[in-house]
């Protein structure tokens, strides 16, 4: 079943993968639709009131599709680019006052950080850094964020799944403690939308940024973000065009859009966006996401056992993770950097993560044991070289 | 050569197109090469270090063949999804002051009038618009400009080919007026990039928001901003992301790109950027721009002669126009939509424009005298019904 199932996937046919958390393999029929809708479009414009008329219940589809996934009200959901994206839309849409406070995790993405820093000089908002990595084995991630929110705290960034090491974050408990402290939660989400079963609606979260191009197995360049009905009350958008606004009968904005469009801009990538929403229904052919998701933690325990029985080799968690994304690091003064170029030319791919100068896999419900002991195997051959 | 050069776009095959100024049909060879990227990117990643090494190159050389269109060095390209991102990346990251001015002219596109009104909302910034609609066919759009110039005004937005009525506006004057009031000039290129033979860099011009998926006919979803290299010295990045930063060997952020990359944010549609390269060279095998625009303006000229002659027709512009755009009201009570659905009914796409309830034909270079002349007979055929 598991191999059919993969049969589907053209990038996983000549190589062992392991990179889903940088781009997941796209299923040959997200590909066959991207093609169909680009011929499609030409074929009945590509400007013309059928082509309008054909692509908004689409359009409306990718979006309810979308929306299922997180288990929230479609109006949530404004289509973007990517994570980044997502998180910009957040950050710059606050009505920031001089002295407000930003709390972010010292695990967050580097681009994540580069945007609050830029917040940060334009509006006079103070920035802290709460010590979360030392929580990867041990402490209570929870505590460490109670203790640095502020009364003054507007917004919290941190990751669900936290990108480098893999660890989880207790967001229920977290959202809570945000919400009691009056502060936005904005969760950037690219290692867990398509991980993690969600259901947004009974999480404190404001905003959760996401991407399809990763563990959702879609194209590049095509995204979403989350917005709650009570947190899009406030947000207001900065990145503007004409999808963001309601028309009167002479093409004058009157009002936002009512809903997540609030948020988008202009002219999209319409095949991208459908074949988005075919590489998620795909994976609903192979299981539900609790059942993906029981497979990914199999996955990655099976690897992160076998990784644990290897001499040279230091996992950053010391018990399985509760993600796909396993990182270790090299005691034998071997280099990372080498070890992944090593793996290639194996075909074998996996990647560097310069934070730590660690060496990130990723195991999606995709992944054979048979992969797994592959790279085990190789990475043998490397220590002994 | 005509023929045969329009056999090539699958769009132009079963129907009479009039709507580039809309969204340009794609030529068979940049469908193709981006069906082709996709599955290459699949065959060697989608994520690997071999992927990345020749993702950059060949992101290079898009960039330098949109430089070269508009006769800039390759530095000063970002690129974007399309004009709205464009134009917003250039007024956000203005360090605007409460009490600044920002002028815009009455023709511009209802979303940059939404992301203009955002910033004086949130910045305190006044807005005033000057009426060029008046100087369509009369009067000195430049005299018009340079007196609505205040000595507080920061940015002035204005297009270059305005998008319901077709005026070509001479930016070079006014670039000349704004950079003498100290005043930051962006321009909407949606309708002039593609059609004028530009260079950008004889203009007194800071910003240039072009799109690709129109009269360049690449994929919908890319597209540019020029970003002068004196006006990347001063314009903040607003929405950031991994692609704007330089990331030391621990992946910590120390400066911005050096070039337009530090405007670009992250994860890209690789495939159909690859593909925007590839309609540009297309134009190319059948004449250069200056080629190009003479055609267009044959075209145009032609189709507004002959609607000059019909009874019930009234061209906004009382002489032929210096773009690809023609618009026109009909003067018999008959309804402008309705005339764009009997077209389309009879496979001849143009569209309605609802800020003056006109129609609006495109003609490019692609366009024939002989579906000039159907568009004729079918608009008789309606005024007669």
């Amino acid at each position: 079943m598991l191999h059919q199932h993969r049969a589907q996937f053209p990038a996983l046919k000549n190589k062992t993968y392991f990179n889903y958390g940088g781009t997941g393999p796209m299923p040959q029929s997200a590909i066959d639709v991207i093609i169909q809708t680009q011929a499609h479009i030409q074929d009945i414009g590509p400007f013309s009131m059928e082509v309008y008329q054909w692509i908004a219940p689409e359009i409306a589809k990718v979006r309810s599709i979308i929306a299922q996934e997180l288990n929230v009200p479609t109006s949530t959901i404004t289509l973007t680019d990517n994570v980044s994206v997502g998180c910009n839309i957040a950050i710059w849409g606050i009505d920031w006052q001089p002295g407000d406070h930003l709390l972010l995790s010292d695990c967050e993405y580097p681009g994540v950080i580069a945007m609050a820093q830029e917040v940060s000089r334009r509006f006079g908002v103070e920035i802290t850094t709460c010590p979360l990595f030392a929580t990867l084995n041990g402490g209570n991630p929870v505590e460490v964020i109670a203790q640095n929110l502020q009364s003054n705290t507007r917004l919290v960034i941190l990751s669900h799944i936290i990108w480098n090491t893999g660890q989880f974050l207790p967001i229920d408990k977290i959202g809570e403690i945000c919400r009691d402290n009056g502060s936005l939660l904005l969760i950037d989400a690219a290692q867990s939308a398509g991980v993690l079963p969600l259901n947004l609606t009974e999480l404190a979260v404001d905003f959760y940024a996401f991407t399809g191009h990763k563990w959702f197995c879609g194209p590049a360049g095509v995204g979403g973000l989350y917005v709650s009905p009570a947190a899009r009350e406030k947000l207001h958008p900065t990145f503007i065009g004409l999808s963001s606004v309601i028309l009167d009968d002479r093409s004058r904005s009157i009002n936002w859009q009512p809903d997540g469009r609030k948020y988008e801009i202009s002219t999209m990538a319409v095949p991208l966006l459908i074949g988005l929403g075919e590489a998620i229904a795909y994976h609903h052919q192979w299981g539900t996401a609790e059942e993906r998701y029981a497979k990914i933690r199999h996955n990655s325990a099976y690897l992160w056992q076998k990784l644990a029985e290897l001499p040279h080799v230091k996992c950053l968690k010391n018990s399985p993770p509760e993600s796909g994304l396993v990182s270790f690091q090299l005691t034998n003064n071997q280099s990372a950097l080498e070890l992944v170029k090593f793996l290639e030319s194996q075909k074998i791919m996996i990647r560097r993560v310069a934070t730590h100068d660690c060496i990130r896999v990723s195991t999606h419900y995709l992944t054979l044991e048979s992969e797994i002991d592959q790279l085990i195997a190789a990475i043998k051959i490397f220590c002994a070289l």
